[in-house]
């Protein structure tokens, strides 16, 4: 017998014949003698229709007391998804309660919209698994010391999951969603691309981050501090499969070195065209130039992400950087306006038509020549690259966007991940 | 300056449109220099959007650990509301805040579905008013004292409004509603029936009580209890009319005697057509035949309203009783299968086609022949009287459904309330 987390995500819970098969699920692993813990997410589109209502009633850019309410409001989704899997878990006849976030308590900071997690008191839900009861808590809130209800922005029921399995010291966190685990790289991009069995914390971090969108990257990092064991799995094979087999199924992201195999050098390939690049041409070349141009970036509340200085030709050099291709008209204002003029730049360009591709993989650490290899395999295929960057587990180049799904398909057979046999 | 509760139902929030209506109306209560603290209650349709998902998932007949999750998810509705209507005064330029029930906190017992309050703490809604705040607070909800989130049942926002009016020592409590205040009577039975002004609080209780639907009848109970000035007035008045006018409109309920003019006899006439008869023949005339027959009927949980028992021949008499249209099927079956048998009476007999007059008035405590003037008027008109309940201030008679309309607008005209001069 373990204690187990599942959580579900919005399509999961998208409809109440949905919301049984989920309970019925749980059922299933509760009768094999498990204590279960489960986090629903907001019935899909739900978070959508409640936060259209409040632009409708309030259409301005929130302020503190704004973002509150935004809470408030945006809380109700899994309140009600935790009430109604609790309904259903009972029409299934198990015994079993819901709590929102403040009930538990799951305490957090008071960062309306992003709060953040401080606090997880386990007291009340170990009670009730003791007394033998499914508990059901909503995912993606908190309550902070002013006793307000916090949420902690998109996807961030991962992150609650993650937290009560950590707070719990759970033996294993199901992640329930609408694929059926992590990929070398987007099997739409690449058709050979291969489910992994296991991946490492570390690159599962680094995939996350780089624009896989399987697991929102704050639960990982969450998984990573309190070693949390993760399963991305599929809610959508039948609830009734076997239990062995749906345990072993999707893949695990874990802290141990797996020492049974090879480990691949590359682990997988992921990439991002969400965002744009800018040159800032003939910069000055003297000491706090990257702080003058990113610090007026950053104090707009605007991520930078890879960022290049070349060097410098006649005491002037170019400075070039990325950020979400959202941001990119506020970006253009305010080089224009602000920090050209400022530094005494020559002027800057900007491309919207980039994309990022990055090769993970922890056996980086110890292989030379990894590098390399990408950079080989892209000029053999004629592609040009506009900017470099690493990390200790990956290696990400900005390319024009054309050449994106060129690009990882060559590198996704280049490093083998084609091939069953490289895989972990 | 005073402290002042509105109250809004369901479809004054019932549109992002609408709501921004009821900003502007709190918000011009506001800027005259008034505290002001709103209860609103869920957007229309959205309990009922609620509970058709929890149905959904889980046909069967609640428990308590269901009914538990049902006021987990129905409460929700309100949350929504406080959210939205805080952020719309904000959007008027008011510093705003929401509450919900367990925030406040408003305390109840642990009757889930029908949680009654049992005490409010006002100290935080009163710092925020010291702060220059309106204070949105959700109705139909509280907090148990295992912290689970209850509900007070149908139409519990008026109640919740009247509570925290009361907790407060509010100066009056206003509850906007679809109507423009009570009337003598349904206009849409006499189109003759004129708005009251004022109508004092034992009038209103049996009104409500009677099937007037304007106000919850539990609301009117409490604002008996802590003589909370109470005002029923329309919230589809334009937001902007004045406000002194708007001060005065609609029906107040009033607890001081009125001196400056004479008490009509007879204030207003209520009826209801969604009770069922129900007569057990030739009950043995022995004591303990009523709890015998209306035991088996509450243990149920069937409301019964009003009882008559004939006076016996032969040692047997007859017992009629009526009970809501709802429960016809169960009550049939009640009797034929337990009661009738066990009793020994002879038979039973069901009538679902009657409807229940009322004639109310507190003018009926000292004037007689109120109860006469009424028997006289139906005979007159040829409509027979199947059952006859009296009480201090009201006097209710049974009839054939067929004559409901006829009855009340002859009672109306009888009683002079079809003339301006009799209105207090």
């Amino acid at each position: 017998m373990a204690l187990i987390v599942h959580k579900y995500g919005g399509t999961s819970m998208g409809s109440p014949e949905r919301i049984r098969n989920v309970a019925r699920r749980v059922a299933k692993w509760a009768r094999a003698g498990h204590q279960l813990v489960v986090v629903p997410s907001a019935m899909s589109g739900e978070t959508n229709r409640l936060l259209g209502l409040a632009r409708e009633v309030n259409p301005g850019t929130p302020d503190a007391a704004a973002m509150r309410e935004l809470d408030m409001i945006a809380a109700t989704g899994e309140q009600v998804s935790v009430g109604l899997l609790a309904l259903a878990l009972q029409a299934e006849g198990m015994a079993a309660i819901s709590y929102t976030g403040w009930q538990v308590p799951v305490k957090t900071d008071s960062s309306y919209t992003k709060a953040r997690i401080e606090s997880i008191d386990d007291a009340r839900v170990r009670a009730d698994l003791a007394a033998g009861r499914v508990v059901v808590i909503t995912g993606f809130q908190g309550i902070d010391e002013t006793g307000s209800i916090t949420t902690l922005g998109r996807g961030g029921s991962d992150t609650s999951a993650v937290a009560v399995a950590a707070a719990m010291g759970a033996a294993e966190c199901l992640i329930y969603t609408d694929v059926d685990g992590v990929y070398t790289t987007d099997p739409r991009v690449v058709p050979e691309a291969r489910r992994m069995n296991t991946i490492s914390f570390e690159e599962m971090l680094e995939m996350a981050s780089l624009g896989s969108k399987v697991l929102q990257i704050r639960s990982v990092e969450f998984a990573g501090k309190y070693r949390v064991p993760l399963r991305v799995l599929s809610s959508f094979t039948p609830w009734d499969i076997n239990i062995d087999e749906e345990a072993r199924s999707g893949t695990l992201i874990t802290f141990e070195e797996d020492e049974k195999m090879e480990q691949a050098v590359v682990s997988g390939i992921a990439f991002n065209r969400d965002e744009a690049k800018f040159t800032v041409v003939g910069v000055p070349d003297t000491p706090g130039i990257a702080y003058k141009i990113l610090g007026a970036v950053a104090d707009a509340n605007i991520d930078v992400d890879v960022i290049v200085q070349n060097v410098s030709h006649d005491g002037r050099t170019d400075f070039s950087f990325t950020v979400p291709s959202g941001d990119f008209q506020r970006v253009s204002d305010l080089l224009k306006d602000t920090v050209v003029p400022k530094i005494g730049a020559l002027q800057f360009t900007a491309d919207p038509r980039i994309c990022k591709v990055s090769i993970v993989g922890i056996g980086m650490k110890s292989h030379a020549g990894v590098a390399s290899t990408m950079f080989r395999t892209l000029a053999e295929e004629g592609i040009n690259i506009q900017m470099i960057t690493t990390s200790e587990i990956k290696t990400s180049v900005v390319l024009d966007e054309k050449y994106m799904e060129l690009a990882v398909r060559a590198l996704h057979r280049a490093f083998g991940l084609d091939a069953p046999a490289n895989l972990v």
